[in-house]
């Protein structure tokens, strides 16, 4: 079995280079939806992204529309890339097109604000489908190196692992090898999470801190991230993999990031709107922060970056002054990655 | 209970760090052995190691010899910090000296040739103590930042809790924050095996791969620790910690590091001698990863990139052929850290 049609939703980065990915891995046809239709035309007309892929020509195989029930229509697999906070809104509109039978597949990092639930179980509330039949891919996958073609390595997860390993096939190209994995949640939450570990590494970076000390905030920051997931019954080997290391890595030393950038000008002393401007976006994990804190709340468990973040996104919190009261915690013994409600800093 | 006098036997530049550590964390008197006797009076007399942290000046408190008896001669603690492959032949003139009830530190990560043994089991061969005295201090330590006093955080691991803490006090500073661990063997391999995968990550850096297969790297490189560690009797959770993935980070991420810029030499086609000469010294990973090699399979542990990190270096193979090796293996479930015999690519 293999995809005819596909459906991406969403024409940011992150869901053309998925379009490519699936065209070059041999799907017949890819249609994307572009909100806007001067893109949704340029795709289909030009085979360009200017927006989001300047300089980049898109296989023949990929089409693009302004109408998502065109795109979905007929689609056995819709590939959902766009934004998290967005998504209840969006998929409310299309569900009905979708087939009854259609594997859906997030690309989506976010744990949506107030539901504190993660992309999936927004999905299963709006769309309606089975858990088993929403794949998630997750990993070290900054959008344009995998544009350029740069060799790497991604997970499909999915509780039925026939749909994981569909969506495998579908994605498996000569620069791309993709890991099938069961463990939805462990994925969802680190490729969440990262992006508030991301913030704090980038105004590591911008205050002058060393690499012992980023090294430092990539270590808590993936315990702090696993804790979490062991209380919300997440496998805790995700977060050794891929999904949660190999993610966290590749965001936090990629000045293509765009959470490390925006970390770096809150870190230079920029105020959240002057950062905004700056970068002419909102980076996901000044949203996110927000939500993870409630989430770990809920269950009782402390992550001290997180927090210290969100200080300093929505408190006006001074990044020195956040990065020193992580870096002062008392010493005790070193329990990375216990899942328990006990500080590990 | 607080350490008197201390010896450092070795005036590297984290020897000689950790001497100014001991110093600053107020042990009243710090004897380093330099093996050469000019060394030895620039410490003594000037306050200064030019070879090793030029332009800095090191706390009265340290003094400094040629003759290793004379420093350690009434320590109470005897910190061990000459090259790996070089502490039998320098322990076994030493060890009639040290005291009775001294701790020992080993500031070495390394796996002898030859007998693959661990630094401190090398020390209890040589040495003739128990292992309950030797503590092992590692994590994302990189010596110039340290000797900056950026931020960092260090494990202190033994088996004796108490020496442990002992140890965690004698060099907790405001820039230094000790943690403790009562897994040896763990933080043992964290600290030799990185030096390997930071090798392949320097190949993958000077040969243009981008950040998602470089954060590939480090996932897939902690996951063969981590399977070595299973296998050795190791604490898994220790490769989640500092002296893991926080010492893999640091040394993979700072152009300071001397393992990832002899990769990046050795990425750029020169061979090893010219990296060598290039370099001014052969890296620790180069050595380490026949004796990694070595260990993993006599305990049946596959670990692909120390593998083909040892076919650059030993066996002429090209780098590039090398990394693609390791990124075309055959699709299959991602099973990260799991320590088994089965292969994780």
């Amino acid at each position: 079995m293999s995809i005819r049609r596909a459906a991406v939703l969403g024409a940011g980065s992150w869901g053309t280079v998925f379009a490519k990915l699936l065209a070059d891995a041999g799907t017949p046809e890819v249609t994307v939806w572009a909100r806007r239709a001067e893109l949704a035309e340029a795709i289909r007309e030009r085979h360009v992204n200017p927006d989001y892929l300047p300089g980049m020509w898109l296989p023949e195989a990929i089409t693009a529309t302004g109408d998502a029930g065109e795109a979905i229509d007929g689609a056995d697999l819709v590939v959902l890339a766009v934004p998290s906070q967005t998504l209840r809104d969006n998929l409310g509109a299309w569900a009905g097109t979708i087939g009854a039978d259609a594997t859906l597949v997030s690309l989506m990092k976010g744990i949506e604000l107030g539901t504190l639930k993660r992309m999936s179980e927004v999905i299963v509330d709006t769309a309606g489908v089975e858990p088993e039949r929403i794949a998630v891919v997750t990993g070290p996958n900054l959008a344009l190196e995998i544009a350029a073609e740069q060799p790497a390595a991604t997970v499909v997860a999915c509780t039925d692992i026939r749909r994981a390993e569909l969506v495998q096939r579908a994605i498996s190209t000569r620069y791309l090898r993709p890991y099938t994995n069961d463990d939805v949640i462990g994925c969802e939450l680190g490729g969440a999470v990262k992006n508030a570990i991301a913030l704090a590494y980038g105004m590591a970076s911008a205050l002058g801190f060393g690499d012992n000390t980023r090294a430092t905030l990539i270590t808590r920051g993936l315990a702090e991230t696993t804790r979490l997931g062991g209380a919300l019954g997440a496998n805790l080997m995700t977060f050794a993999g891929l999904a949660g290391l190999g993610d966290l890595v590749a965001t936090c030393s990629s000045p293509l990031s765009r959470n490390r950038t925006f970390g770096e000008h809150l870190g230079r002393g920029e105020t959240l709107e002057q950062a905004q401007a700056a970068t002419r976006q909102t980076a996901e994990g000044v949203k996110s922060c927000l939500s993870i804190r409630d989430l770990a709340h809920s269950v009782g468990v402390e992550m001290p970056i997180t927090e210290q973040v969100e200080l300093v996104c929505h408190e006006g919190v001074d990044p020195l002054k956040a990065l020193a009261a992580l870096m002062s915690r008392e010493t005790k013994p070193e329990r990375p990655g216990v899942p328990s409600t006990s500080e590990l800093q």
